[in-house]
């Protein structure tokens, strides 16, 4: 079974749905460990409630200094974490970080990528008046929001939604989403061609 | 009842479901002329099948000379039209024409915006390796591809679909969202809140 790492800065809804999947043996791994860079984030009291090792890691100066992110990679290998989920983790990853899981970090954004990446997805598709948006879950590379997509779902703007309305349904369809996706992600054959990762059969047939 | 004309360069497969939905009652309006900028595009032949005034206006250079655009505003004004629908139009309309029917002038783009605008939006999406992609019916500014939205249609990129695959599914929803959307922006109060277009009864309390 593999051991996956969720790294959560804030509420941890995303880590949480995650970590039911895993329960019920859907997940195709089992989260081994809930990291924080934030010693008061909510995720990891919903860590422990869950029976789930919960750390906090000061990030230092982690948007500068690349060296900081070096506990972050022993702490993660010295619990045999094949994959780490971000979910929420406010902070971005370097190429250190990066190359010790090769392809092995994936991502939840509430847009359909390549459109509104950065911060303030939600409120910047609302308020560009596109009528579908919706989450994309994607392994992370150097550049931001733009790694390779594994997965994606709609969401349907609605007549008068407030942003409120709209987080609600996009975060709803990331719960579901984001499960599925790390399901796929490490139980079925994948490729790539170019950007594009190329699943099942398909993918097989290249593999071979 | 309001008078349509369609602005079309290639096949014209929008302009007869436009045209069917006009027939069945369903689009707000009725279709009075198919305009095209190429005498030999396959859109006039299906206009006349469908007893509807084809008519060819050679284009000048129309990418350049603003002014070339006046006989297509004179064309339009003789037969009284209200609305202008463009559907596989492969020109760029310009200040004077869009003066002359200011919020007056639709596009329907095969992705769903502001993803992957231009030419060859579906090849780009593939090759982008989205999972979620569309169509965008949205009013005509300036600005290519980026006038406010009216209403999109998500469409799933299914593993080994090829461009064929795609494009036939996007052409399919195209064929389902531009007459539901021409008939939403003719029977509907609206307004503009920014970029947003705001539909029903929000909008009508705005107007009062």
């Amino acid at each position: 079974m593999r051991r996956l790492a969720v790294l959560a800065s804030g509420q941890g809804t995303n880590f949480e749905a995650l970590a039911h999947a895993g329960r019920r043996g859907e997940l195709g791994g089992r989260i081994a460990v809930l990291v924080s860079d934030r010693a008061d984030a909510p995720a990891l009291e919903r860590a422990r409630r869950l029976e789930i090792e919960a750390i906090h890691l000061p990030p230092g100066r982690f948007r500068t200094r690349l060296e900081d992110e070096a506990p972050w990679v022993e702490a993660l290998r010295a619990r045999e974490i094949d994959t780490v989920l971000l979910a929420g983790f406010m902070r971005r990853l370097h190429a250190p970080f990066l190359a010790a899981f090769r392809d092995r970090v994936l991502n939840i954004h509430p847009s359909l990528l390549p459109a509104f990446p950065g911060l303030e997805a939600i409120r910047h598709a609302l308020d560009h008046g596109v009528r579908v948006t919706g989450c994309t879950v994607h392994l992370v590379d150097d550049a931001l929001d733009e790694g390779p997509i594994l997965a994606q779902s709609a969401v349907e703007v609605r007549d008068g939604d407030t942003l409120a309305d709209l987080e609600a349904r996009i975060h709803a369809a990331e719960h579901r989403l984001y499960p599925w996706a790390v399901r796929r992600f490490l139980t079925e054959p994948w490729t790539r061609e170019g950007r594009r990762l190329v699943f099942g059969a398909a993918a097989a047939a290249v593999a071979r």
